[in-house]
Parts: structure tokens; C-alpha cells; sequence
């Protein structure tokens, strides 16, 4: 029996007094960390962005305002608002502004195209857009493709430039964001969750596979993930965080609701505003640590950075470290609100070598505070791997922040939680400290003659490389071994390195079997949330043929 | 409707394939931060006590054992068990232990008499006793009162000194609590509540008022009580903490499960292990300001001290912050689970003279996170107060951690409750910034000629007089005025000034018809926790008779 059914014990005569009522019982929901912080925090900066400020006041204000707007076109209770922007203040305020109407988020990556967001548009039945200046012709293009498909397009709301007349012709939109906004009146009164397991939003996977799904995210666990969030990055009261995390990916890890929750400032602009804390995945730190020294400047204080979506490589965590960040690892997916579990510091590490915190620190650790449990287990017979750091299973987690569900999909709901677990699609292993470490995805994992390769670990040694900027290893179809890693690679500059080299570098740290028998010079496509998109790389191997 | 109930949009068609299961579904309960720190944490320190040293691994195996032992005694679900201690190991443990056999804990204030314990088990009905050895005369006395009264007492289990063979006869027990925890066994099954609203603890209050009411926590209240804690008390990840707030009190505002779930050290010995936090009553940092020089040491680091309880005058929060201590003022009540505001610091307030900054730290500030709100309101009409600073009202709360009811009395549980608020009792203004402060408890307020006159405001003029060390203000009967205020002070050693110099002193400081018209001097009666007993001195005043 769950947690909405009657009280047993109430029913007793001993505790029969007990009332549920408006002084103690209200659904959860990070709503209220806005109006706590616009009561607390008042006059502090709740956003900055560029020459633009705003106070906890006057988010406050302005989210009400569009809360009011929203509802004054129609939208009622569950229905689906969504975005197509990247970290603008706009997005931030919709975060608040449409679960206060009752309704659904729907933060589309940026990076999508017109035909990806009108496939999105349509499942999700948004009734709004709301659209980045700079893809408004995706958005037009989307909107094109539903008209003539004979589907109902959604109200287009445009989101200029702010605090400036943006040139783009309003003529194509039925709103211009501000205006819009000043619609709506902040006397407003929000229309609070019935049940706090109502939707609060609606996350599309990323593009690591072609085909997303829709990841429900509900208000009780959006207000228990924000908490936990808060806390595994360490921050204290009031931090001031820098939005590098794209806002639309996993609605920003939940701090966006986070933030409110501290009181902390927003900076929705890549520049120092004395950040504390910002997060940011293995690839972007890759950038950072190989930015020519010229640009390099030294921090005013310690920065923590949280990383996170794919394996860091040990060699970055080293480097990153050497330059004065204080790196989080973190792990989790969209369907568990983002990051799930982190590699909690045990103090006593401090005093080991760099080399050998970088590869403890590269592990994903153990599962956040809002997390019931992680654990690695055979998918097929549900049963726990021995903690040997070698058994290979796969990750599952059970807790308040897992999904609610995909979106019209009962059939992969009901596949992502058998057994009562919820299935991740990655393969660890669980160390005797307990903490896991990611193997591969399940997907990504290279079958070579019956043996099986952790994509990850012919990375790591590839990232040990010295001229090596980036790698990603994938499948190449083999008549005679069925598949062999083919590795993709791109150089830094100013260094160079063959295909035999990189070979020759594998089997000499390697098992003979799991070196690349190709290496591809290229590139890398990466996801917005840079991660490297794998499925892309597959094809190009598929197409090289078999090579025996 | 509650948050308890059908999810409304998950029945329409859009959201049909939300599914709740063990994967994403199960009732909050402090429980799981054990379990969590018992994975995360290991074998770092627990708890320490004299010589006495757990580990997360220890604890957990433990409390898993004792909760089998409670279930082997028959002990059922939502069945009350008690204990009468200070703050050793035991009491810690029952704190994960009854949850986690399915029954209620209550913890009894120690310094109680035979008579109220053997009140408050007969109106609890519990089933068990666990007593420190040093209050078995106590709790022995109490058990006869109720075979007296032909009530079955509940079984008895003695506390001994642990890692002593304490000298303690245990004739008159039924079980000794190591011996009785080593029947368990530690494969035990949990018994997770069925609901989070089932009862965890029951927490009478305490004695400033003479009829302790039973105010009952459910599992999710202190699951989100001890989150809103650790963040108020500014805790990072492992924290140090010393505990001289009891256990027994709000089951120590709920960082009992508060530092498992930061991973952190109980410190239940009363020196120092490179404490990083500790809460104490503004009694209790009377005497750390005013002890003799000779035993102030320094202190190795910044401490946190978050004080509480009753107003803490500004002149002991200024010495507190020269002696180096970082004081965070909370207030709160049982029915809050102990802190339910506190004063947010702004960091623009420190460029602030230490004279004002301590008047603002004495306010009580606005509400913590798992609240929804505070608010100053007419007891009678339930209209808010003007933030002017002047107007008094009420202090009103709601939000997720305030108490399920008070046991076995429907009518004051829902006299607490009305207009959908918790009524405090307490008065207070609010301020322009919308801080809160406290100006006496409804109760506490002195009616002389017509006139209101706070006692707490007559206090912190008396703080000031440097002969002062400790001030407590009642209402004194009076034919003429009604009442006038009546004020029992301590002075410091060393010093003197005789009644007539302390009306005076008033007088300077404070309208006439404020100032005390008598002076006792005298120990001040205190609670455990150090809160001054002003029934008690209200009771000596009206023994005075009229003055008029």
C-alpha cells in the first residue's frame, strides 16, 4: 500500500486526534521555494543576465504576472506549455510561471531541428510555445510541418533580446514575451497542485538515442530532487550559480527550483559574477583544462564544479583539480531528475596522490539523499552483483526522484520499473566500498569474438594519450570477430599521431582484444549537454563495412 | 483535497501511463538516512561517547537488532515506547530502532518527577521503558503510581553505563539494554510505515507550562523537519555534532536523524572533538559569556551555535560573537518539531557595529524551507498584521512540519488549528523586511492600567544593567492596576544593586508604567533545556498579593 492511502495507525483509537489540515498538510512543491525566497530574500539578486538584474521580488512578481497570462489564454489545469531557448531569463521565470497555472513544462533542447521539435510538439500537445529569438525559424519550421500534417500549431510566444528592440519581425508570432507577460496581473492566485504527485514537467531524453521519450517529472519529486540537488553540490546558503548546464536538461539538474530554494543568484551569462558553483559535463572540462594557457585566468576563489553524463576521465579530474576547481562527480539520467548518485568525498583521500584521487573521483559513487537505493543487479534474474569491482551489472535505482512515467508510453514505462526497480541502461560495477562505477551503457558495449569491452575503458586509455584532445570508441561490424572497437578521435593541436600509433599506445595498456582495430580523425557530434552522440558514430562505423 | 489523494491529471488520457511503484513510490522516513549513511558513510565515526566509538556500519547493525528485539517483546505497530535518559548512545539509537519495529518513540524530559512520568506513560499507554540508571529511583517510582493505580506498567529496560559494569542492581528490571539488543538479530525485516503520515514520535511538551500536551510527528513531517534543520544549521557534508540540546526535546530538533542523513558524528559526551556545530538555549549562552575567565579556552575553529528557546537578549549574542561562536538564532515550538524560523542572515549586515547587528540576530527571523509560511495574525479575526514593526498579533504557522495533533485531545488540536493555521500563542510585529519578533507569549503578557505590556521587552532592559545575570518578568496581582510587572533577577558574582536601583534603571530605559514595581532577587527555576518556568515564578508573584 503507497503513501496516499489512509493512515493505519489514525485508525486506532490512540491516534484518532490527529488532523490533516491547511497548518500541516499541503502538497510538496518547489512553488513554494519562490515564495519563500521573495519573503526571506527580498531585495537580493535573484537573476543577472548581462546588464539585466532582477531581485527575488521581482521574480516573484514577474512569475505571477505570467502564471496570470498563461491561464487568461486558456491553458487549464495538465495542459503542456513548452520552450525552445537556451539559459535566458525567460525560461528561468516559465519554471515557476507555469506550474503556478496548473500546468506542464516543457523545455525542449536547443539544438533540436523543426522536424524534431514538431515531432515533440505534437506527442506533447503543447498549446504554447515559447521561442528563442535566435530559433525562431526552427520553431516556424516546426509549426509549418504541424500545419500541414492538419495539427492544431500552438500559440507561438517570442522571446526578444531583453532590455533591448530586438530586430526580429514579431510579424510571424502571436506574442512578444514582455508584453505578454505585462498582460497577466501579479495579484494573481496560483493554482496549487490537488495531489503534489501532479506533473510539474515533461523532459525529453536527449539526443545520445534518436528516438526521445517523454520523461514526466511530478511536484513532489521536483521539490525532494531540488533538495538533494542543493545539497550534493555542496552549496551553502545564498550561492551564486553560473547556468552553464543547459536549463532544459533535466530542467537545469532541478536547480532551477534549487536556487529559489537558497535564496542564490542566477547568472544566466558566461562571465565571473563571483560563481560559486556551476556544473558542467566531462567534455566541457576537457575544454577548459586544454584552453590554450593564453586565455587561461586564475580563479578569485575556489569554484565547485559538478560533472557529470558521461565518465570524466581520471587525467581531466587531475587537471581540472591542478587548476583550482573543486570537482563533483555526479551521475544520474533524466529519469531520475538528473544526477542520482555522487562520488561523496571521504576526507581521508585528501592525502593520496593525484593520480589516484582523479581515479577514485572518477567513479559514480553511491546515491543521493532523496534516493531510496542503488544498486547493480543481473537485469535478467533481478539478483545483486557481488561488490568486487569486477562482476558487470546493470545500474538501478529505487526512490522519490525517479520519473513518473513516459509520456503516453505504458508499454517502456512498465519495462523501465520491473521488478520495482528502475532500470537504467548502464553497466557498473560495485566496488567493496560500495561506490559504482559505469562500465558502458548497455547499448554501447562491444561483443568482439564473445568477449565483451567496456567502450569507457578503451577511452580512458585513449584520453591517457598525449596528444589526444577527445575519443569516443564504438562498434564496427566484423564478419569474422562479429564486432571490433573502432575508435574516434580528435587530436590537440599542434600534436600529431597515426592510426598505428593510437593502436600500438591501446595494446600496450590494454588486453589485445579490447585495443581499437581502426581510428577515425575527426570531430566529435556532441549533444548540447555535450555529451558525445554515440548513434551517430555507430552509423559511420556501420557504414565502414566489415573490416576482416 | 490533499496531497494524499487521486492524481487528477494522471486521469486524463494524456497522463495514463504514470505508473506508481516500489521504483519510484515509498512512504519519507528518517529511516532511509540510515540506511543510506550505513552505505555512503561505513566506517566513519557515528557516534562517540567518553571511550565509546560507532561507525555508520555499527549503528545500523545495531538499531536493526534492536528493533528485532522490540518486535520479539510482541511490541506492535504504532505502539508507544518510551524512554526516560539524557543524552547517551541508547537514546540515539531508539531514535532509527521504534520506527524502524513500527512503533512510536517517546522521548520523556529527564528531569521530570515520578508523578508526571507515571502521568505521561499511563496517557501515552507505552508499552516499554527504557531508563538511564540514573533515573531508575524515578522511573521506579512511577511504576508504582501506576500498579497503585492498578495500571500494567510496561516493561522496564535499564540503561547502564555503557562499557562499565555499572553497579546498578538490576533486580528491579526486566531487561539491560545490551543484553536486551543482542536478543535481535540484524538480518531484521524493517517494518516501513505504510504510510508517511503514520506517527514516529510523540513529544510532550514541556514544563513552562504545567499540562504537558502529547504532540505527535509522522514519518514524512521528520523526514522534511530534518532536511530544513541541517539546512538552517548551515551543516555541510559530515558534520561534528554536539549534542547538549536533549534528545529528548523535539527529538533534538530533528537532527537525530538529521546528522545520519549528513553522515556526520554524534558527539554525546560533553567535550570537545573538533566540534563544528552545537545548539543551546540563550540561557545556556548566558553562562558561556559569563563564565569566569579562568576556565574560557579558545576555541580551536569558528563553532556554530544555534541558540533558541526564548528571546536571546542582544547582549549575550554580542558576547558570543567575541568569544568567536557563530550563533544562529532559531524559534520554534514541540508542535513545530522544534525550529521553525530562523534569522536569516544577510551578508550586508555584517559592516554593521556588533550592537545592531545583535539586535537583528535577536529577532526570530521568517520561516525555514519545509514550511510554507509564517505569518503575525488577530487571533480572533485572523487578519494579518502590518509589517510596521509595532502591531502585535499571533504567530501563525503552516507547512509540512507542523504536528499531526496532539494525542487523545481532539478540541485543543483543533483550537490549535483553527482558520486553518497553527496558533502559536506566541505574540510578535513583524518587521518592514518581514522578519519576525517575538514580544512575549500570549500568556507571558503583563495587563497593567489597561496597558499591554511585553514581559520580554522589560527583560532585555534588566539584560543591560551590568549587575544583571539572569531576568525573568511576570504579572503580579494588583487591585488598582490589575497587574504590574513583578521581576525576578540574579545577579552576577561579585556584584550588587538593591531593587529601588533597578526600577530605576528601568525607568530610564523603558515608559513608566513598564518598569518592575517589585524586584525579588533569586535563582530562576529552568527546564531541562534552560528555558525559565515562569508558572512557577507566576505562582510565587500571586503568593505576594496586591502591591496596591
Amino acid at each position: 500500500m503507497g503513501v496516499g492511502g489512509q493512515n493505519e495507525a489514525a485508525e486506532t483509537d490512540t491516534w484518532k486526534s490527529m488532523v490533516r489540515c491547511s497548518a500541516n498538510c499541503s502538497p510538496l512543491t518547489p512553488i513554494t521555494f519562490l515564495e519563500r525566497s521573495a519573503k526571506v530574500y527580498r531585495d537580493r539578486p535573484s537573476l543577472v543576465y548581462g546588464s539585466l538584474n532582477y531581485t527575488w521580488t521581482q521574480t516573484h512578481q514577474r512569475c505571477l504576472k505570467l502564471a496570470s497570462a498563461l491561464t487568461q489564454l486558456g491553458i487549464s489545469k495538465g495542459r503542456v506549455v513548452a520552450t525552445l531557448a537556451p539559459n535566458v531569463p525567460a525560461v528561468y521565470e516559465l519554471h515557476f510561471a507555469v506550474p503556478m497555472a496548473g500546468a506542464v513544462l516543457c523545455t525542449l533542447n536547443s539544438r533540436h531541428d523543426s522536424a524534431m521539435v514538431s515531432v515533440l510538439l505534437r506527442h506533447s500537445e503543447a498549446k504554447i510555445l515559447f521561442v528563442d529569438y535566435q530559433l525562431l525559424p526552427v520553431a516556424r519550421g516546426a509549426l509549418d510541418l504541424l500545419v500541414n500534417a492538419q495539427v492544431k500549431p500552438p500559440i507561438l510566444v517570442l522571446i526578444a533580446e531583453s532590455n533591448s528592440s530586438s530586430s526580429t519581425s514579431s510579424a510571424a508570432v502571436d506574442y512578444e514575451y514582455e508584453s505578454f507577460l505585462e498582460t497577466g496581473h501579479s495579484g494573481f492566485e496560483i493554482r496549487r497542485p490537488g495531489n503534489e504527485w501532479d506533473p510539474i514537467s515533461l523532459n525529453y531524453t536527449s539526443g545520445t538515442t534518436s528516438r526521445p521519450k517523454g520523461v514526466v517529472y511530478s511536484h513532489r519529486g521536483a521539490y525532494l530532487n531540488s533538495l538533494a540537488t542543493v545539497f550534493l553540490h555542496g552549496m551553502g546558503s545564498m550561492p551564486v550559480y553560473l547556468w552553464t548546464v543547459p536549463m532544459f536538461h533535466c530542467n537545469g539538474w532541478c536547480l532551477t527550483w534549487g536556487v529559489a530554494a537558497m535564496g542564490g543568484t542566477n547568472i544566466c551569462l558566461r562571465t565571473a559574477h563571483n560563481v560559486t558553483n556551476m556544473g558542467a559535463a566531462p567534455t566541457v572540462l576537457n575544454m577548459i583544462v586544454n584552453s590554450p594557457v593564453s586565455v587561461q585566468r586564475p580563479l578569485p576563489h575556489k569554484v565547485a564544479i559538478a560533472t557529470g553524463g558521461s565518465p570524466p576521465p581520471p587525467q581531466i579530474l587531475s587537471k581540472m583539480e591542478e587548476l583550482g576547481f573543486d570537482v563533483t562527480h555526479l551521475y544520474g539520467l533524466t529519469e531520475t531528475y538528473g544526477p542520482a548518485t555522487y562520488c561523496t568525498w571521504q576526507p581521508e583521500w585528501n592525502s593520496l596522490p593525484v593520480a589516484e584521487r582523479s581515479r577514485i573521483k572518477s567513479r559514480q559513487g553511491m546515491h543521493h539523499l532523496a534516493l531510496e537505493d542503488v544498486d547493480i543487479r543481473d537485469p535478467v534474474t533481478m539478483e545483486s552483483v557481488p561488490a568486487d569491482a569486477k562482476t558487470i551489472g546493470e545500474i538501478m535505482f529505487r526512490g522519490h526522484t525517479v520519473m513518473s512515467g513516459y509520456l503516453k508510453d505504458l508499454k517502456a514505462t512498465e519495462e523501465a520499473f520491473r521488478g520495482g526497480w528502475f532500470h537504467t541502461g548502464d553497466l557498473a560495477v560495485k566496488h567493496p566500498d560500495g561506490y559504482i562505477e559505469v562500465k558502458d551503457r548497455l547499448k554501447d558495449v562491444i561483443i568482439s569474438g564473445g568477449e565483451n569491452i567496456s567502450s569507457v575503458e578503451v577511452e580512458t586509455v585513449l584520453f591517457s594519450h598525449p596528444a589526444v584532445l577527445e575519443a569516443s570508441v564504438v562498434a564496427r561490424p566484423d564478419d569474422h570477430w562479429g564486432q571490433t572497437p573502432c575508435a574516434f578521435v580528435k587530436l590537440k593541436e599542434g600534436y600529431s599521431a597515426d592510426a598505428q600509433e593510437i593502436i600500438k599506445f591501446c595494446r600496450d595498456h590494454l588486453p589485445h582484444y579490447m585495443a581499437p582495430k581502426t581510428v577515425i580523425f575527426e570531430d566529435l557530434p556532441k549533444t548540447s549537454t555535450g555529451k558525445v552522440q554515440k548513434f551517430i558514430l555507430r552509423k559511420k562505423a556501420e557504414a565502414l563495412g566489415s573490416l576482416s
